[in-house]
């Protein structure tokens, strides 16, 4: 650190991505990306008038938005990557309070953010059976972040469970963050017509196999997309790139290709839920593109470093509850083989 | 705006980006863009991986660019945009007095950053003929930020002018805007071993033709470096998309190109000038992509209208200095034989 830094930011544990080995060889199961390649719509892109300012407010990607999911475009908003659209919500939606709420099992990234922008973080543990009690958010006086599903568990809420916490808080915005609602939950945007407090943040990089694009977008009513949008032109104008704004057209336009890759993940993660049950592995019932796994007969630690050997990587996360679980991504069939594979030679060298 | 906005931000005036009309027809000389296209190799990347989380440290642009500019790789940060790093070194570099200096003529954003970081800004009057005094930056007890050329004038500073600030200030960071260096100005970069406080900010946007890929880097002392990374790391890790960085790196290895693209910008701001001096235009003497240019005969606003009625788009700022003046982008040559044509026609009609 430099003697100039910012005395608030002393003390700032960042959020540390997972690995990102850049050679070849590895089986990354352990940033939840998708196995399959983006919409062939992607590969044809013409970098055209890259000389350019990209249009700042994005607007043929908000068309599309809009039309996708049945919105008007002023009820939506454009990021490099949801990430950038949480920070921005971080910062937009502080109430008198300061105080944000979210699970105390959740996306590593809720902390990180309230340090950053002096946020008080309320952290409500998550029930024994690892889910989110809607009760335990029933007016909690703080703005609410809760993703659906839930990371690194992989459980959903129900419609019905997220309208009744963003009922009980009407005068706190609600953040659902559905970075991986495609594969199997039901997403809240249904409901953004009806409440003015509910914000869904949804991403590209999961269900569109567009990681590498960096495209997020966030839905609500039209005055909580002012508000980040106030933000938005006051940090960064011009946020989103015209090339990734083009992929994210072309990855949109081929909904039959995005619901067979969806399809094939959920199928994919159900067989290999069942292997690994078969095998003595305690499994979560993930709606996500990853899945919560605790083995038998050997820690989460274990369990992750003995993969690493065998160029597989996953998850681990320390903590309490956490340290006996790994989160593995489902990869494509090939890959979640050689998982199988690997695990069980770990397994009965455990013997 | 909604009931739920932060009351810090109750009254943020966002950066107005210049109109980005997104029909054809317009002659675009308001945003500094090039009019060149990019580097052919920009043309010919594939788009692989793009389902896989971009390296989020950047390892091979900022490999590249260490090379390039004769640095360590600790010693430069990329982003998403110049802008995306001037606002982590709005946050990050705040002494205790949480003041920043800069120009009262300048780039319109670094208010916008003061006020959304909280920042008190200290506006230093440029001199009558619109130069920086250097002399008006020593020992300011505030953490300094100065375009070299600066903006809207393009009037460049010295590199002896720029060192004495940087000496002058040595409990501040100070930070050395570059977008428009590449246009005839003397980069600062080479004071960075000597200087602890010295942060030098460059783009993509301008000189390598990619306004549309948005990248920028940031050079400087690796403590400094230090510092951004730790606010990246807490906003967003994966801040620059994979098919950017692939073009950043495309265009960094075409110097040929780059070359014949700022000599040519060049040689048509200087025709430009003197074309536009010869019809009783006041031009200064711009070391960037733009020239800042008064009119003869009609204001500033008419003359900016009337260009517009021609759908020749040009840049005005309202304001007791700027009003008389236009910012005129350096299109190609054809572009600039439509502005004198056009302005020709204006001026005839004036009389």
């Amino acid at each position: 650190m430099s003697r100039f830094m910012n005395p608030d930011y002393r003390n700032l544990s960042p959020y540390v991505p997972g690995d990102q080995p850049q050679r070849e060889g590895w089986i990354k199961l352990n940033t939840n990306e998708s196995p399959y390649p983006p919409a062939q719509g992607v590969l044809d892109i013409q970098a055209d008038h890259m000389n350019l300012y990209p249009d700042p407010e994005s607007r043929s990607l908000v068309q599309a938005l809009a039309e996708n999911y049945n919105l008007e475009e002023d009820q939506i908003i454009v990021g490099n990557g949801s990430d950038e659209l949480l920070a921005f919500a971080f910062m937009a939606f502080q109430n008198t309070d300061r105080s944000f709420a979210f699970p105390d099992l959740t996306y590593g990234f809720y902390p990180v953010y309230s340090q950053l922008f002096g946020v008080k973080a309320k952290t409500i543990p998550l029930a024994q059976d690892w889910t989110i009690n809607y009760l335990d958010y029933i007016d909690v006086g703080s703005t609410i972040v809760i993703p659906n599903p839930n990371a690194p568990t992989g459980l959903a809420l129900s419609i019905r469970e997220i309208e009744k916490i963003v009922k009980g808080n009407k005068n706190n915005v609600v953040i659902i963050d559905e970075a991986y609602i495609d594969f199997g939950g039901v997403s809240a945007i249904s409901l953004i017509d009806e409440y003015q407090n509910l914000l869904v943040v949804q991403t590209f990089s999961k269900s569109r196999s567009l990681a590498g694009a960096r495209i997020g977008f966030a839905m609500g009513n039209c005055q909580l997309i002012e508000d980040l949008k106030a933000i938005k032109y006051s940090f960064n104008p011009y946020n989103l790139n015209s090339w990734s704004e083009a992929a994210a057209l072309a990855a949109l336009k081929d909904e039959k290709y995005f619901v067979e890759c969806c399809n094939k993940t959920i199928e994919i993660r159900e067989s290999t839920s069942q292997n690994l049950k078969t095998l003595g592995f305690e499994i979560l019932d993930s709606r996500a593109n990853f899945i919560f796994a605790k083995p038998p007969a050997l820690s989460g630690e274990e369990y992750y470093q003995k993969l690493r050997e065998e160029k597989i990587l996953v998850r681990h996360f320390a903590g309490k509850r956490t340290k006996d679980f790994v989160r593995i991504s489902i990869g494509d069939e090939k890959e979640m083989e050689s998982l199988l594979k690997a695990t069980k030679k770990i397994l009965e060298n455990q013997r």
